[in-house]
């Protein structure tokens, strides 16, 4: 528990100026990172993969969030289970590797043995007083959300899951995630505080001078624009475009595709948005000539041109639903000037590679668009370390959801923090 | 502001024993070097480059001094201007190069747009409310003596930059800075202190057993001596010497040139030296043979044997100006540890390199003396870091600058944080 | 010294839980790691080498422990002697070479030269009031155990080293550390605290499922065991072991050399033990074959079959003598979560390499095994680091001597830090 006495952090978030990007130890102190940690990471549910990274009983995975080692299994009753990554004798990390299969758990220093149920099963040499009910694997929560997979460190976590999951569902349902294999994953390290990775994903409008690839089979005026800033012809065109929204959504959830948006971005502690959009040009998939990029659908549609879902999580994901593929999303911060963005590319279970996708094809635009961004959080956090930074305002047109981001943040830290406060 | 209840510094600050090197803390503690940059580097002024580096309109030079990211620029008017080097929306870093040439000051994020002068004169979609007036780049103090550029990052700069500039403005005038391009720059990261590096710099008792390039052009009784270790034949050499010196600065001043040595180290804010001293051999230059290393002469001399006119700056800075080149030295620090030592040699701007110069022949007694410290000072640095390590004694007769240096620094330190003692 | 009212230091040494592993900060936190410096390795006597590190007059070897570096010579008359490796006049650094010969020490910086004695024999320009007396080099304890290096860097070592010398002595006699050269040296940077690197060797329950190399000379059963676990013929077959020791015991004794268990790991400051064991198969050395590793003998043996004496030192060595080599390790902490394993072989000073002995089988058991173990400890290092880490039960049958290790360690941390609780 930081040291509420000491630090500057409940000024800082007391003062907080709405509509302006945050103080600059928001950005760069190891302290304010630590508090992060204690009352984001370790509090709400986090993403952390998909069922595909584990199809098989026996598959594990591991991830690191902070001090916390994740250790994620498919156990013998297709359960996925999370335990502490840790081994309860010498205390030895016990499993190493990002993703593996295993038949027990087996701890390689003194060969302790743990079952996929977290129990301990064998402990040579410890005596007879020595209870091994005792010194099983310790859980962590762990929810699939239609092949979505997210944790939550807290004891209690937040009960709202469940009213997003139901809310969620019936969009994901169809994109048959858990018939999905992971094509393509590719890790990222940011040179960014986890704040600004997410920033950068909460608006489009940078994207029209930085992402040629992205913007392919995206509408311009889908990114916010300020009305009175446009000229006849184009004030026509964004109306246009606002039509074609609701007809699209008209039309899809006609078929039964639910499409139109959902926003909880900043009044529920498991924040969330969600809206299927329409694609430009072929407007099948996020790919260079916007077509399908892998020939076996993944989803259960009646037609290839469904648009994409996207689907925001706070705080830490986001993901990208077409008919053909699915990109998802996950920031873990690793300190308070570095982060990870892992991406993991999904097309159907069947798909071959080289058959029915190239995988070039597949990943480009997210690769380009993934480094471009990861270019722009460094140039904020050089920014933010310097002495003149201070904060900025938003756009009100382009940059709201930015501003529902900290605002979010912002309340989670008065909740866990300023127990004095009313808060969400 | 260093906190001043729980440091040391003052006590160290306020027990220094004279004439002899400071206490480890100076040279190791990370809460020392933040206050060097507090009292120091962002109080005085601090010399960055020359005009040559910005030689037209447009052209800009980026430079961080601590948590300071400073851009300076050669505005339509042929002005030097400095400012903060972030954007005033999303705190983004503008310019990232080290050297580069705009037309205006882009913004890589949202394409916010500044004009040389600073102004913010394009920003989309910030709404009907925003002033873009209340938006345009932070101003930085920025001064050029005859092309030595220095900048200050106080509000209210020392005022007696003007009294240097004032007495040494006659004797670098007639090198024509101004005249001059960079034949080459070096940056070489010392492994040690900032403090370390300067005092290096401020004695040349090293020099004998450590620099045989550097030494050839220098008279040895140059450095300093003890009188009573000298022979006979000795101390005639000396005083040969001392009258050689005394002529050259009559002959000099009566060609109109200033030589004699002008000394406030310690008893200015902005503290300097400098002297006109001739030359062995040839006695033209710094060079491995003493003549010229440029044909073409840079600056206005009635001879080639003008001997070296040295310039320190307190307290980043020297300087040796030659009839044919010139090579000036800052000092920025990078943390309590290491230490960036950035090198320019300037030659006339019409010598073509190949014809009028040989880059080597110009740059190597500095390029072979500048690794020759950076090693000593690593050697220091390494000696300082140890529990066994406590200040030794400088030598009286060839360490007086030394001590000159840390009086100045010690000065400094006392004004900014003992507002209850009597300083400068 | 750290701040006891500040520090969570002397509850966490307190509240130590018996025959369970240290609490986390124990390996994890910077503070208790520069406690550790300050209690252990600045009080306790260190092992840093053996004579044949410096066989010949003016022979030196440096050796940085924290903030303390350490210069060892051979001195004209042939004795051992330590001083801090820092120049009293400007503080750098003196010898920069691991391993060196010297004449006199010479400082690079500005010549200042001392004699092997540490006394200043010359220094320049230091003016008519200077006492080259009071700048001499410092010295540090040093002592020679049969030809192992010891030093103490407290001003009153702990007297027991003499203890230990008279009962060890005639265990190491025979073995003529003086008369053998180093064959080979490697130093390993382990990934963990140091005291992970030292509960590691203090027991081979490990050793069974990680060590195939090292376990080829040694009986399982003198690793320890549950006596409840074994079947009839396993019961057996340990007795015939308890039967082997003893008995072999006795028989070199009666030839006049000392194998009996010696134990102080926990009731003396200067902490040891040492056994002379059988080995198995052809009973001679720490080889893949168990046969001696280099023709001629290093020590003075009626017999090649003379087992392996180990001897053990708190806080930071361990050692295995055989009768044609001998293996020594030190410990040496780096900082909390990194630890220098340094490994010295040593064989009879006229064997040839190539001729007499073949390296890679000289070395290949422990290079093997070092290797192993350096994975072992970053386990429990990264283990150490998560949230979810708790001290757990060590083995009352095969980590009762990590036990006490562990005893021992805090032991000197209460004498150190709790001055009101009674101490050894």
């Amino acid at each position: 528990m930081l040291d509420r006495t000491t630090t500057p952090l409940l000024s800082l978030i007391r003062r907080r100026r709405p509509n302006y990007s945050l103080e600059a130890p928001f950005y760069t102190s190891p302290e304010i990172f630590a508090a992060d940690l204690e009352a984001i990471f370790e509090q709400t549910w986090i993403f952390v993969g998909v069922e595909p990274d584990v199809p098989e009983p026996g598959d594990a995975m591991t991830v690191d969030i902070g001090a916390n080692a994740i250790l994620i299994v498919r156990d013998d009753d297709n359960e996925i289970r999370a335990f502490h990554n840790v081994c309860r004798h010498r205390g030895a990390r016990l499993v190493h590797d990002e993703k593996t299969t295993v038949g027990n758990l087996v701890c390689r220093y003194h060969s302790w043995t743990y079952d996929l149920s977290g129990a301990l099963i064998h402990a040579e040499h410890m005596g007879e007083g020595f209870d091994r009910k005792c010194h099983g694997l310790k859980p962590v929560h762990v929810r699939s959300l239609e092949g979505l997979i997210f944790i939550c460190l807290a004891e209690e976590p937040p009960a709202d899951f469940d009213e997003m999951a139901a809310a969620m569902g019936p969009y994901i349902a169809p994109h048959n995630i858990r018939e999905a294999k992971i094509a393509y994953q590719h890790d990222l390290i940011e040179p960014g505080n986890w704040k600004l990775t997410m920033e950068n994903n909460r608006e489009c409008y940078h994207c029209g001078a930085n992402h040629p690839e992205l913007t392919v089979p995206l509408f311009a005026y889908g990114f916010g624009f300020a009305p009175e800033e446009l000229d006849e012809a184009e004030r026509e065109q964004a109306a246009r475009y606002g039509c074609l929204v609701t007809d699209s959504h008209r039309a899809w959830e006609n078929e039964g595709i639910p499409s139109r948006m959902l926003e909880h971005l900043d009044d529920m502690v498991t924040g969330y948005r969600t809206e299927r959009l329409p694609l430009d040009g072929d407007g099948e998939s996020h790919t260079m000539d916007t077509k399908a990029a892998c020939r076996i659908p993944m989803g259960r549609f009646p037609s290839a041109k469904m648009g994409g879902l996207h689907f925001w999580t706070q705080p830490n994901s986001w993901h990208h639903f077409m008919g053909d593929h699915a990109v998802t999303f996950s920031v873990i911060p690793l300190d308070a000037e570095r982060s990870l963005l892992r991406t993991k590319w999904l097309v159907h279970k069947d798909a071959v590679e080289g058959v029915d996708y190239d995988l070039e094809n597949l990943i480009s635009v997210w690769m380009s668009t993934n480094a471009q961004d990861s270019e722009l959080v460094g140039f904020c956090q050089s920014g933010a370390r310097t002495a003149a930074y201070e904060p900025g305002p938003y756009s009100p047109h382009t940059e709201m959801l930015v501003e529902k981001f900290c605002n979010w943040y912002i309340g989670r830290m008065r909740a866990h923090f300023d127990t004095t406060s009313p808060s969400l």
